[in-house]
């Protein structure tokens, strides 16, 4: 279902828009991530106005609690969070590495990180709470291994993802929620153009709305990501979305943009703010620090627009000092403006061709 | 400087206005609680939106975090937080009790919360703190005792009070400040209606802006409370503000309000809202609770201008059981709402002589 409208292009770098049932999000897009049904300290209400068109929820979390059926008992996760736009789900592949879930050929079993139960997903489970959780973009069960890893892990993964894959894409076409949410193959093969490429061919020749670059940011350096990225996209249809997961420092994602992703989703924004690290056009700046105690310009000057541009640093370090839980919100309010900002100055950059200057600009200050 | 404008009277109750350099605030008014210079999860903006006209702020407090001198080099507490509105400071009395702060005849030595540290107050250095806050309303330091207390503590409270007050004033007076803001004296005497009686006339004698009635909602029942309110207001002055020190449950509200009381303050609105639980038209909501799981309502179907109105009580119990931050940022905004709410209803109520029927629909519900 998902289609994307390419309005420019600069160089491998598109600009665009999503067409979602929900109405379009132009891209390149951010998702902030919103895993238990809330983006941390923030409601559905703030989301609108920082005017995010799309946002993140994690199925296993959303499985165990509140549970996938309680939610479609509700009407789906939109109505249940009071949320007007878009929503795309994570599957699960992100929590089979960090929880050390026990992966077979069937599926994977999780233990519950609120009580210890297990839980059994599968291919065909995953696209069933996502079909009850209601996600306008669902996203296949993949196997995300972490980075380094050695060729023998990385190609099971990939095997196994792609095995995944088809299981997956059958069951979701067999669902009639088919009709009007879309889904999206993960793509893996760690940081190995090689496998990048016959993951991108595998998982097209499936056939799927949208195209994942998964098992990334998962413990390798930046440089050794960008090949693997390029590589990718060079290998996936021109007229479909391609999302990189879990990425979410300026410089990367402006170097994706570059390489030709359209849509991002990262806890980096949101997680920095409840620590008192700002995103500025600066680069980092944590506000803890007892240097900011008599600064009355605001957060960062270059962003007038921010919806926190009216506190100073010197209030912001105070409310950080006693732990006043103001703080978190207004810096994740910040902190998501700033990227979403960071978005369209990229839209901006890519119609009119100066990408190139916005990418050095990102560079000089970010890491 | 502070004024009241007295536009409509029931029985004992009164609703007015207050006049202050930065507006007017409708009474009976509250005062949401901003100790440190935020209320817990809420901006200045939040606080203009939910249409609070004036909040209050701690001394001790600031005094020890940020420091009265750095938020005064900043251009005062109401630029440092972004604030148009009123603000009233409370001196430390409280803490003097809820710290066991040692008093003497010269003063109070605070051990502080947060590293330790000494802090010594004095009628004079509290009217120069908020001299340096910036406050619109400063309250005199008082002492103030836990009940139920002997009759030689609450004496030797209201004697000490008494002679603060004289010094307080003094110190006031004799300060620019005194010029664009107000000092308010405050009552002691426990629940002895004879020994408020005498409080009131003794502080009206040094002679303030308004009078606060202080050391109650420390121990005591409600129904012991409300004959002390009583005799109190009786034998303050008409024309000027009474302000009831830290008492916001609603019942005790009403009751204050009937016995002619015009401010009021409390943290119990939103720290029941962190705690998981809604103030309601049915009284209070335990959130929590498992039969809300499935609750598609609203959290209080009868107060449909609640900011929180959009969000189901099932929504809220789930991020409450996963401790999700905007849990408490969506509760604080209705607790806040609905309290703000009543003090309309009962300013209506006031002027169209139907302040017995709201005392009793709320007693009907609140105990």
């Amino acid at each position: 279902m998902t289609q994307i409208t390419i309005d420019a292009t600069f160089g491998e770098a598109r600009a665009g828009r999503l067409l979602l049932p929900r109405g379009e999000v132009a891209t390149p897009c951010f998702m902030p991530v919103g895993t238990r049904g809330a983006v941390r300290t923030l409601t559905s209400d703030d989301l609108a106005s920082l005017g995010a068109g799309i946002i993140l929820g994690n199925t296993y979390h959303l499985m165990l609690r509140p549970g996938h059926e309680l939610i479609a008992r509700r009407g789906g996760l939109h109505r249940y969070i009071g949320w007007d736009g878009s929503i795309l789900t994570d599957s699960g592949g992100f929590q089979i590495m960090s929880l050390n879930a026990k992966v077979s050929e069937e599926g994977v079993e999780f233990v519950s990180v609120y009580d210890g139960s297990r839980l059994w997903m599968t291919p065909e489970t995953a696209v069933a709470a996502q079909n009850a959780i209601g996600s306008d973009i669902q996203m296949a069960l993949d196997v995300c291994p972490k980075l380094p890893a050695s060729p023998e892990i990385t190609r099971e993964a990939l095997e196994r993802t792609t095995e995944w894959a088809k299981r997956a894409r059958e069951a979701f076409l067999c669902s009639p929620e088919s009709e009007t949410s879309s889904q999206f193959g993960i793509l893996q093969g760690g940081t190995s153009e090689a496998l990048r490429r016959e993951s991108a061919l595998r998982t097209t020749e499936i056939g799927f709305d949208g195209y994942a670059l998964g098992g990334l940011s998962v413990g390798e350096d930046r440089s050794e990501r960008l090949p693997a990225i390029a590589t990718a996209c060079a290998n996936l249809p021109q007229n479909q979305p391609r999302y990189l997961m879990g990425v979410g420092d300026p410089l990367s994602i402006i170097e994706a943009i570059s390489a030709g992703v359209d849509m991002f989703d990262c806890v980096l924004p949101t997680r920095l703010a409840r620590h008192g690290t700002a995103l500025t056009s600066q680069g980092r700046l944590n506000l803890k620090n007892s240097s900011y105690a008599e600064d009355d310009t605001a957060i960062d000057p270059e962003f007038p627009e921010s919806p926190a541009s009216k506190w100073s640093r010197a209030y912001l370090r105070h409310l950080l000092m006693v732990k006043e839980p103001t703080a978190a919100r207004i810096l994740t309010l910040h902190n998501l403006a700033w990227l979403l900002h960071l978005m369209e100055q990229s839209r901006q950059a890519i119609a009119n061709g100066s990408l190139n200057e916005l990418q050095q600009k990102i560079a000089q200050v970010w890491q």
